[in-house]
């Protein structure tokens, strides 16, 4: 079933036809008002946009659950993808809303397998915002895009009245370029294939957490957000039979590896002591009742890759800057039910379930 | 000069390259704080671009007077666009924000003379929206998309709390396929030029406006809102030496004539009395002391194009659904100092400026 046998294409096919068959009937969205939780990239969000959204604009739900599409140019074929931003406070230790504009959006270009090609910038400002805000942000942005080797190169700009935003928002649109021979997609995971994670969780969460609320708690937690389209192409060098990339976000690394187990119909084991947390992130989650791996990542990879180039991958991923904490931190079972299982260093387990809530709104 | 010499692309290379010489310095951004003209789409809106976000991201300002971006994609060249979408009230006579983001998106590909191939869509809704209303604008959204053939492809939505933003805001990006040939440029603008307009001004505007404000005018105006795509091919097909294409959105014509004749460092003459406004929106305009000329239309085309090839063009306009007023009205000059003017049915004649300060804020 690996891409190596040459029958690659036609299996992965199969299994998307065969996951979207067994896939659970289509969510409904029972409120009547949005709340927080719409937001949260956690279960009312799938609500939001798997039992409205996508279904009002005539979108198979598999469309929704991955951020880029790949569209047919000619010979070339290109990777599109949106991402708005509203995070609050705009600066937060590692990063603001402009460094993390420009990473989030490469990134959803990266776990396509495609290389970034230009960005895109839409501003919404209040009325009465500090030109001096928007000054350093568009630094943030440029530094941030420069050091990507990805240019901005269309925007646009919306003002409100005072009351209207809150400072600014920035969407960012991205286009790339995806090799011919790659089909990356959650779907494609199977039984046996290892996943891998770049490293420590949580770090992009809590830093933005703590920079806002006036908590009791003193901890040097930054931001991770990077852009990843690097590492995601070591590691697709390494491992060209990769079945997906996916950077856990909002939501965190539960919430991706659910979207996955979902996606390809299958379940999902991670061991406990694999996954690298800071002291600093755990104790700030213990203090919060947080869970580590339901908090939002920035700069983090998750790869589901077949067995036998699960070393190669790794290896791959601790030669990166980006990836030096690596670890192979589970695989995926042959069982139905799409479950993701927490293995505790207890030697027990738990389920490990999507993000119910949110306890962080506007972290991205 | 023309296209089919056989020199065009070289001759508006050197055209490009001499208006950049010629344009005037870099305007420079005063404000100490973002005031709503910043949005507006007319001089303020220019001082903020090419005053602080362009210098800050390294973009030539040229690059900021062209709505997409045209990347070259192995064989292929794909225009990508972005836009925000923040009008207020959310539904208007003719439209709401939904059809106009769809419009707005698709226009801003076909004013480079592509086809639009697909369309994102980011979502910020604030807390307590109801859902009926974001159901109303994805209806919409769906029909437009559906209307025009041009889907959307891919999405993002965030939710911030009450009060942080206004019900509802949209961007949406776009790409596109360009034909190999084509360089529609505002800076490819000759003396001799026939300027064409492809029906009356001022409805998109004026209507929403009206729909915003308990005003005492009793009007029956709708937003002109519609997706040009077919109506520029048609318009490139019968006149393929056309020079450029642009949407009089925010702004209006006097503004989109302005930046035209910036970027070409020629002057533009129109014609009043070519200018077709419809009574109820001359009335409005008498009443509220606007110039037609400054209001944002959402569904009219202007297109410089070669004096030989202008009666051809206007055919084209006049024989498609959305062009059945067009007009030639007005040419290009050949006389230094970028200026617009407009001659006026009574015989005199007067400079037609880009709008200043913003009187129509939200329009789109």
């Amino acid at each position: 079933m690996s891409r190596e046998t040459g029958h690659s294409l036609a299996a992965q096919v199969d299994r998307l036809g065969r996951a979207q068959v067994a896939r659970r009937e289509r969510p409904v969205l029972r409120e009547a008002r949005i709340t927080l939780s719409h937001g949260s990239g956690g279960k009312a969000s799938r609500n939001l946009i798997d039992g409205l959204i996508a279904p009002a604009l005539g979108m198979e739900d598999a469309l929704t659950q991955v951020d880029s599409v790949i569209l047919p140019v000619t010979t070339g074929r290109i990777a599109f993808t949106t991402d708005t931003y509203v995070v609050s406070p705009l600066f937060f230790p590692g990063g603001d809303i402009g460094s993390l504009a420009v990473h989030g959006t490469i990134n959803d270009l990266a776990m396509t397998g495609a290389r970034p090609l230009a960005l895109s910038l839409g501003f919404i400002l209040e009325e009465g915002l500090e030109v001096e805000v928007l000054r350093r942000v568009l630094a943030s942005i440029a530094a941030a895009s420069a050091a990507a080797g990805v240019r901005i190169q269309t925007g646009d700009t919306k003002v409100v009245p005072r009351g209207k935003a809150d400072a600014l928002f920035i969407n960012t649109s991205g286009v790339g370029l995806v090799a011919e021979h790659l089909t990356l997609s959650p779907a494609g995971a199977v039984p046996g294939d290892r996943v891998l994670l770049s490293g420590s969780v949580g770090e992009h969460g809590i830093a933005v957490m703590l920079a806002r609320e006036a908590l009791e708690i003193e901890a040097d937690i930054r931001s991770d957000s990077a852009a990843l389209h690097g590492l995601a192409a070591a590691v697709l060098e390494a491992a060209p039979g990769t079945r997906c990339l996916k950077d856990p976000t909002r939501g965190g690394v539960a919430t991706s590896l659910n979207e996955i187990a979902r996606a390809a119909g299958t379940g999902i084991a991670i061991e406990e002591e694999r996954i690298r947390v800071l002291p600093e992130v755990r104790g700030a989650c213990e203090i919060l009742g947080l869970d580590p791996l339901h908090i939002a990542n920035e700069g983090k990879l998750l790869a589901i890759v077949p067995p036998e180039q699960a070393a190669a991958a790794l290896a791959a991923m601790r030669a990166h800057p980006l990836g030096r904490d690596a670890a192979i931190i589970g695989e995926v079972l042959d069982q139905p039910g799409d479950m993701v299982v927490l293995r505790t260093e207890a030697g027990g387990s738990r389920v490990l379930d999507m993000l119910v809530g949110d306890p962080l709104p506007r972290i991205c």
